[in-house]
């Protein structure tokens, strides 16, 4: 199977179809619908026995023409990268100038309160802790100040939020993702900014040589609408009723390609069909590849795929999900523990020769999460996670940055993980 | 340790510099001679006790004027992207015209024989194997053809040599590295052909619609010249007398910037000073660092080291090399067995959280491998090496092409294993 996939897998050109054709693929967007069918028909040329739609309402927020900042330094104007976080509100349509002032922490904003922050725009410059060497555990850590924070600013008066941008390396791209309004408190617009702007403007601040910023943005949220999970499957000829999930999710932000974040999983997920279904291999449980719509930005994909899960009357045994990169694969966390998580890492040292040394109990990813409601174990692959958040919804999250052989040996380790659970059961 | 490499490491800046101040640090260039004085100023700077160093004769190749190569097809001329091997004798100055033949494999060279090769030029078109997951062992098996093809070809009477060149990707990048002529036997010109390239060729050969190549190239092999292994030390309070070496090569091929091979050994070896240096670490017994020269086209380097090793009355114990790219570790390659090579694998766990799983026993690198001569365990560190034939010896090894994280992970995993072997001797 691996040397199948390493020499013949299509998944790195399924990658350059779906990045070039469906780039920008947010949710309620003509990029996503292409998405879905461009994902259809390489469900059905990777082998699927069948494939189909599954419909979930998303929400559909755009971004407009592109967001503008600077500030004044020396009397010059300093432009500023940054990128509305998804879900942020316009600015009035002439903009917003404010005094700015920067806070490091949460701590410090409280402790600023209404006196400090009222009637300013609040640059919350929290640098990703570079000390942690799984990169998902920095973003875990920053990640609050994105969903949180406008809101955490708006309680105490701010007209505006600009993030320092998550992100472990210092460069120019601003990077998105999701912000959370809390309903009982205005909603502010809130941006992010790139690491290397966001050092700037601290140097210029310390310096008192800024006083205010301007920041313009036009996003809409629009009406919900219609969208769907795509789904692939290769029947079981033995138990057809239990159910094999692999997927990865076919939305991606709008600024760029989603390659890393998630063409990768997606295009993994399709390279499983094709392998088992090239090499004839009849799984004994069926396996599905399902590429979950808007987990980005709701996660309605991933809801709605449980949700038919707990009445349609099958038994859904793993859900695995690939949505941390078509990086090198190093292991694997799975939802499971005790002699349940032992079924998996008893096949350990199968998985050596393809560089998988790593098993953790922990989750699924976002989408295949909810199918522990219907008493599916849940996994999703980890690989090598220092690159990641160099890519993450930022506009160099491009095809060009996915390693071919990287994104396969990823797949191998997926098919290799499907065809077990497939063949053994849980 | 880890987080101040990892925070303050100065690894990355100092890659910036190397890599764009003297890049194509060829031996004899006065490139490496720059390389030489950079380095020599920033180990001072990362604060060893002692900065000299040790001479010794080098090569000295030159590539001249770019190379050129082109066939005809429907009356259209079709040029290749090549690079003449490193060593390689020019051709005539107006160039080389012959038939050219493609072969797969050196049985497939002699069974053609004088009959079919006498008065060609060779196409070997050998792809690397891109089942084996180490590319490093697909490099193993495929290097022979660089290495031995011209002469091989030579033989039977070929008048040029164009190898597929070695590399996982497609792409339009041809990558140089040594090809040794056989003395007894005419030295012909030796070109490396883009994979790209290469694919194209082969298809045009099977339709029979290319029958001659054009080659040209000016190289030339100057006398040999001094040059200069770099050392850096931080002598031991204990054991002063017993030397622990970690090293990577000064020297690049002449395409780009050698920034994976091997700027990234180079730096991560400073940087083990620079950290030990900065925490105010005194080693029990001598870290040395050393830029090794002319590991490319002669080892030059690394043979005065251990031939001094043998004469000056110090005790070499261990030699550690980084030159297999500046990628995320994933191991260690220890030249030792038994007892001895426990001795490693039982810090084993304290490596695990850097990311370093993978113990094997094996070689060192090649400018620390002539120290077993002086009784010393020799050992390498193992990089993921999905992108390394990516970049090696070809004009995209550009400093843009590390990714600094991955590059400082490399550093922590050496730091503590020189910290660790410099403590407790081995």
């Amino acid at each position: 199977m691996a040397d199948f996939t390493l020499t013949k897998g299509g998944a790195y050109d399924d990658l350059l179809t779906l990045c070039k054709g469906a780039p920008a693929r947010l949710s309620g967007s003509a990029n996503a619908a292409r998405a879905v069918e461009i994902t259809a028909a390489m469900l059905k040329g990777a082998g699927a026995d069948t494939v189909y739609l599954q419909p979930c309402m998303v929400p559909h927020w755009v971004r407009g023409p592109k967001e503008e900042a600077y500030y004044t330094f020396a009397g010059k104007k300093v432009p500023l990268h940054v990128c509305a976080l998804g879900g942020s509100v316009a600015t009035p349509r002439t903009g917003i100038t404010a005094p700015v002032i920067e806070v490091r922490s949460f701590e410090e904003l409280d402790r600023l309160g209404k006196k400090g922050i009222q009637g300013r725009i609040v640059f919350l410059n929290y640098p990703m802790n570079q000390t942690l060497v799984n990169t998902f555990a920095a973003y875990g850590d920053a990640v609050r100040y994105r969903v949180l924070g406008p809101s955490q600013a708006a309680k105490y008066g701010a007209v505006g939020f600009v993030l320092r941008t998550l992100s472990t390396s210092l460069n120019d791209y601003p990077h998105t993702g999701t912000t959370h309004y809390d309903t009982t408190l205005p909603r502010i617009p809130a941006f992010a900014v790139s690491t290397n702007d966001a050092e700037e403007l601290s140097r210029n601040l310390r310096m008192k040589m800024v006083v205010t910023l301007f920041m313009k943005a036009s996003c809409r949220t629009l009406p919900d609408t219609v969208s769907y999970n795509v789904i692939g499957e290769i029947r079981g000829n033995e138990h057809p009723d239990e159910i094999v999930t692999v997927g990865g999710h076919l939305d991606s932000w709008d600024l760029a390609e989603g390659a890393q974040d998630d063409g990768a999983g997606i295009v993994q997920s399709i390279q499983v069909i094709r392998t088992l279904h090239a090499l004839g291999i009849r799984p004994a449980r069926t396996v599905r590849a399902v590429m979950f719509m808007n987990e980005e930005n709701g996660g309605r994909g991933g809801e709605a795929y449980a949700a038919r899960a707990a009445t349609d009357g099958l038994q859904y045994i793993f859900g695995l999900e690939s949505d941390n990169g078509g990086f090198t694969p190093r292991g694997f966390s799975i939802g499971a523990e005790g002699a349940r998580f032992k079924e998996f890492t008893d096949w350990g040292t199968l998985f050596q020769p393809y560089g998988v040394y790593e098993w953790h109990v922990g989750g699924g990813g976002a989408d295949v999460e909810p199918l522990v409601r219907v008493k599916a174990v849940v996994g999703e692959i980890l690989p090598d996670s220092q690159r990641y958040f160099d890519f993450h919804h930022a506009g160099n999250d491009l095809f060009e940055n996915v390693n071919r052989r990287e994104l396969l040996l990823g797949a191998v380790n997926m098919t290799a993980l499907i065809y077990l659970v497939s063949k053994y059961g849980i």
